[in-house]
């Protein structure tokens, strides 16, 4: 589903050394091998780097290897450490890292001793992880975004290796300030993860013919509160404060939501009530506009069909078949679920161009379509 | 997808006037004529009931009709006063409404002179509704939760007369109170609306690269904060009080959690803001748990099984096709989005004792399966 044609990257100055062979590191050096980088490995754990190593990650590192960059992969709390480790072990090396959120990290690191002419931290947006040590991939990267993050002091020489890095593991470099990345996480990322949990919070004691009656709004907007509670608590540590202002500008929007309520309610203040609320919702249409579609296109340009569904086996693949006959890209699928379980109505998201096409090969197909 | 057998309902004491033939007074109508049920419409709207009409919907209300059943299916600021106009033109009728918010509604019609004994309420839970006329089924209601809320004062053969309504559209009747009815719907659905809008909101004025690295968390916290906003406004205004009541408690635990942030990101408190942070990711856990699945499990119940698909068309078509093939149902399916564009990773949903069957037989399509 990925765009054929890559431009071929500069290449990187290896040999490159990869601290940490897990899911991250080892999809790294699988990706830097696909691009014909030389890739040294280290993992304190023996039988990680021996998985890495059968699976063409690339060779154990040596005393006498002397890597030209470093990439840091291991789980955040002992990023900084590493960072700082590799930095004055290798002291011509450029030094970056994959940790998810970068203020603390590399702040840490550089009191720890790391040269910050040479570290440029980076975070590659990799999307939902798929666990386990197998599930490393040299495709993992592609097409996705990188965040790159220089410090004030990081050389251009350094920077620039680290963006011809992106690019040989198939990614795209987008250039932040530490700060900067923090933010747009905590807004992007942390903040939907803790709305969603104290959303779904409130139905621990509540009624059960209340939750009974749920729709696909409220599965959508609980989805991610079944996260890994561990892993979200890291998270949240090492970015609590921007998450915190985040959810202030929350919170204050909330309160004033909640004002406009009470007035809504009450015969005197309806009006002024009314419009606030509606400036709300309407703010909230246009910061769901802003959310990227394909190619940057906003999702307001995909188009919605209503298919319902007959009662009887393999109709869902008849359906999906149909979409392939009509030579259509399906850009989502989503089935609505009735008392939990799946109706006949599947929405089918496509590029506005493609409507009537597909809209025509359904109709053939005898498909009981609602555009 | 529905279940084949269903069991022959109590016939309802016809004729069933349906006042108000858009998309779900006509569906009431169609299918009480599925069930050989007598139904008279009216509209104000002459063309409206000219539609109904042919659609086979039933014939145009007569003065001398005297209707047993009265559906008032009008939009929500005119139901109160439609419901009082038909509880006082016809002196023994049964009536019900199918507006989303109750208590407003009901004290409204009964202020305007609805005698309460006769009056009934309901709320069927349709689901997303497929707009326009022309999308009025007469299976709209199959398998679907329809809350029926007497008031006190409501004659017990006038709730088994609504309750026989409900069964013969095909649905499930789930008695409350319109208190609780009202407290329902704020929890599970007025509430998500806010915060969904709330949250996008925030990304009006976000820097474009911040918003750029959005993943598909945020695309299903935002999705419904493109909805319609007069629909909302008028939902929210009908319901304020109860929205602003969940909001309340929403907005006290967005408050200690974002405390329980600044207390992690200080070195002296960081133990206990990290508890009472899992704390509140926890409950989230325990919250969705509580939303039901398929027949009423849990959706932990569910198996995800990831498939890395390869860039080629007709893929998904094949992914599907052999799901079919294991004979598997699939609860769900969701293709990960990157920049915005579909990725090749797709998460099938399946009951767990499906899993085994499915893994085997997506290996023997050569997939390239992530449990």
């Amino acid at each position: 589903m990925t765009d054929g044609v890559r431009p071929a990257p500069a290449a990187v100055d290896g040999p490159v050394l990869v601290i940490g062979t897990g899911l991250i590191g080892t999809s790294v050096a699988l990706a830097l091998r696909r691009a014909d980088v030389e890739v040294l490995l280290s993992d304190v754990d023996p039988s990680n780097l021996a998985i890495a190593e059968q699976g063409g990650a690339g060779r154990a590192l040596q005393d006498h290897d002397r890597p030209a960059l470093v990439v840091v992969a291991v789980p955040p709390r002992f990023a900084s450490q590493a960072i700082a480790d590799a930095s004055t072990r290798y002291p011509d090396a450029t030094i970056t890292d994959v940790t998810s959120v970068k203020q603390q990290v590399v702040e840490e690191a550089v009191r720890l001793g790391a040269d910050p002419v040479r570290l440029v931290g980076g975070h590659p947006m990799a999307g939902r992880e798929v666990s386990g040590a197998a599930g490393a991939r040299k495709d993992v990267f592609d097409d996705r975004l990188w965040v790159v993050t220089p410090l004030p002091q990081s050389g251009i020489d350094h920077v620039i290796q680290v963006h011809r890095l992106v690019s040989a593991c198939g990614a795209y470099p987008v250039e932040m300030t530490v700060d900067d990345h923090d933010a747009a996480v905590a807004l992007v990322s942390h903040t939907p993860q803790v709305l969603s949990s104290v959303l779904a919070g409130q139905l621990v004691d509540a009624d059960s013919d209340h939750v009974r009656i749920a729709g696909q709004g409220l599965r959508d907007m609980t989805r991610i509160a079944g996260s890994n509670v561990a892993m979200w608590s890291d998270i949240l540590a090492a970015n609590a404060g921007p998450v915190a202002d985040v959810l202030d500008g929350v919170i204050d929007e909330l309160r004033r939501t909640v004002g406009a309520l009470r007035e809504m309610a009450s015969r005197d203040e309806a009006v002024r009530g009314t419009e606030a609320v509606a400036g709300v919702l309407q703010q909230g249409v246009e910061g769901q506009l802003r959310i990227p579609g394909k190619h940057g296109a906003a999702p307001s340009a995909f188009r919605e069909i209503n298919v319902m569904l007959e009662d009887s086996p393999g109709e869902l693949a008849r359906l999906v078949a149909a979409v392939g006959v009509a030579r259509v890209n399906l850009e989502d699928i989503r089935i609505e679920h009735v008392l939990g379980r799946p109706s006949g109505l599947v929405s089918l998201y496509v590029r506005p161009e493609d409507t009537d096409r597909l809209v025509r090969s359904l109709g053939v197909g005898d498909f009981d379509v609602r555009v």
